[in-house]
């Protein structure tokens, strides 16, 4: 039998490897209740004001969601200070950067994306046949001129996310000014602030105000940590209208579920809730700074709701440990940092957890 | 400022026109409550297993979903009759048909497409670049015989709407099997199976099982009518595992919602309202068709829960009419048949307000 031959660039992109759930590893590792601390979600749980807001529009499953999510829309458009016509909503953040990548990359076209990263840019980026150009960091930092070296005449899209994911940094305000100075016109620049509601530094500043004046910036949002709305898939672009109008014709119609469209728009106006997971959040970093110090372990500053620490070359023996102890972490192989855990900030309990099984753990 | 060219493909897709709500039509024709029979949502509401299922989820939108939708692909798999391997669950069958579109497509490509079935085929076609190749209906029927003589080696799918939208009509086992026999192993045939669960006639054939044999070969469907979840996103594709391998390395991580997830599992063991939802669908297609012999419309015998009626030349003025007295259907001037409505059935008492409102509008 013949087959039917995928695109070209798509057998280039990794086959999909299922993940364990919670669930295996429980079993595997005999832990009745373990610690999730690897995928850095919210450890209160949802916004409780986007719940009561999913009971209410629950009746309605049966018809189709808004197509324009105008309400949710509306709600974002408030909390990032930036009009409704300058913002895209999605099937969380990942659709918006598969969007991105759908309206602007031919196959052959070069993106240009920082070396340890969040993974999606590099996957959304190779399913529409275009070349991933590797820019190398700097002490675990995005470095800019590390991007701007490697701008050809075929670079169409730079990824940056700030802060960054898996490594807690954070470009500073003229840093990423100066990027944007630097880059042609022609060639877009995609900010995903997916952890920007975390960025604490004096020096960070969000790009949303810049897509304004930037007609080659996309700033990119997620509901998933701030908001714990991970489950429900709520993500947002925000660019000039010109970009907007290529994003919007690529946008499937029914994009967003009825039921997450209700919930963003509510958890954006659950301030207690985000003031709640700020204080947490900004808690639980200082544990684990705290104790990464007494551990002799160094780390990442972080700008998120995680941390990056390098444990050495016993790291896949305490992370396996860890399993053991009821506690998943991520270990960083994947991204070139096989020595390095990257821990999510969990409540004070959970916290509390982490700090003993890692001493055990060490 | 010079503009970030989209890709050159993308211009060429229609620019998103936002339709007008339930809401916005009431207010602009001052009805208070809206009859919508425009967009074959169920008139039963969303499955009530497949709320209660929500309401226990509710607690954990703060996690990510399951990346495999392993509980539902289970139910899908006992649902439809096939292993899960064999499946993919998307964010709406919208989902599966660009998934299917980005893994097979190159630019340039040609896709044949029934002149007046589902719109998404080629929006979706067109965001990967390539060419829509329209195969003339024969009496609001799908013409295979039309499809096979636009085949040409730059062919890579054909889209069936089996039984079809907007016209309702179907392809007989026999048609489809002809089809799959005149199309090379190299063109992928993607059989839409969204209105599957709504078609009575003895000669029509879900093509689910013939995915087992045909290594060319999709099929495609959705919770969103027969189940009452258009709200909530939920559509699978099934294909042999070689076809099924390349959708996977084009699928987004969390791509179902989780509460979606959960509607879609329970909702598929709800024998009872899917009884319940056919018992009221083809009692409303009775009434829709006694009704339009009576008023000396002719119809589209229809295998589907909908029916597409030929009004005539006062065609837009009906749709008008209709409108001022509270009711929504869809006027067809957009798939080249301004004669035509497409009437979504309801329930009895809004089968009845159609209509006495179409007898007084004609």
């Amino acid at each position: 039998m013949k087959r039917v031959e995928p695109a070209p660039w798509v057998l280039a992109i990794p086959p999909y490897v299922p993940g364990r759930s919670k669930e295996e590893i429980a079993r595997i590792y005999g832990v009745s209740t373990p610690i999730k601390l690897a995928s850095n979600e919210n450890p209160l749980g949802p916004s409780p004001k986007a719940m009561q807001a999913v009971q209410i529009a629950l009746g309605s499953s049966h018809l189709y969601p808004d197509p324009d999510s105008r309400a949710l829309r509306g709600a974002a458009s408030r909390f990032f200070g930036c009009a409704p016509e300058h913002i895209i909503a999605g099937n969380g953040s990942d659709e918006i950067l598969d969007i991105i990548c759908r309206a602007f990359l031919r196959p052959g076209d070069e993106v240009i994306i920082p070396e340890c990263t969040f993974s999606y840019y590099a996957i959304a980026s190779q399913a529409c046949g275009a070349v991933v150009v590797p820019s190398p960091m700097s002490a675990h930092r995005i470095d800019v001129e590390g991007i701007t070296a490697r701008l050809s005449p075929k670079t169409r899209i730079i990824f940056v996310a700030n802060p960054n994911n898996p490594t807690g940094s954070y470009l500073r305000a003229r840093e990423v000014e100066a990027l944007i100075l630097a880059v042609p016109d022609s060639v877009l620049i995609v900010v995903d602030e997916a952890y920007g509601a975390f960025a604490r530094a004096s020096d960070f500043s969000s790009c949303v105000p810049l897509t304004r004046e930037h007609g080659n910036l996309v700033t990119v949002h997620t509901l998933s940590k701030s908001h714990g709305l991970a489950g429900l898939r709520v993500g947002f672009g925000i660019a000039c209208v010109e970009v907007m109008d290529s994003l919007l014709r690529i946008k499937p119609p029914f994009n967003v579920n009825n039921l997450a469209q209700k919930a963003g728009e509510a958890a954006m106006g659950d301030d207690r809730f985000l003031r709640e997971t700020l204080r947490v959040t900004f808690k639980g970093l200082n544990t684990l700074a705290a104790t990464f110090e007494r551990l002799g372990l160094s780390y990442v500053p972080s700008q998120t709701n995680f941390m990056l620490v390098h444990i050495g070359s016993r790291c896949a023996q305490v992370y396996e440990d860890l399993l053991r102890r009821g506690i998943i972490t991520r270990h960083m192989a994947s991204f070139g940092l096989p020595e390095h855990l990257r821990v999510s900030v969990g409540t004070t309990e959970e916290m509390r957890s982490f700090v003993m099984a890692l001493e055990e753990a060490l």
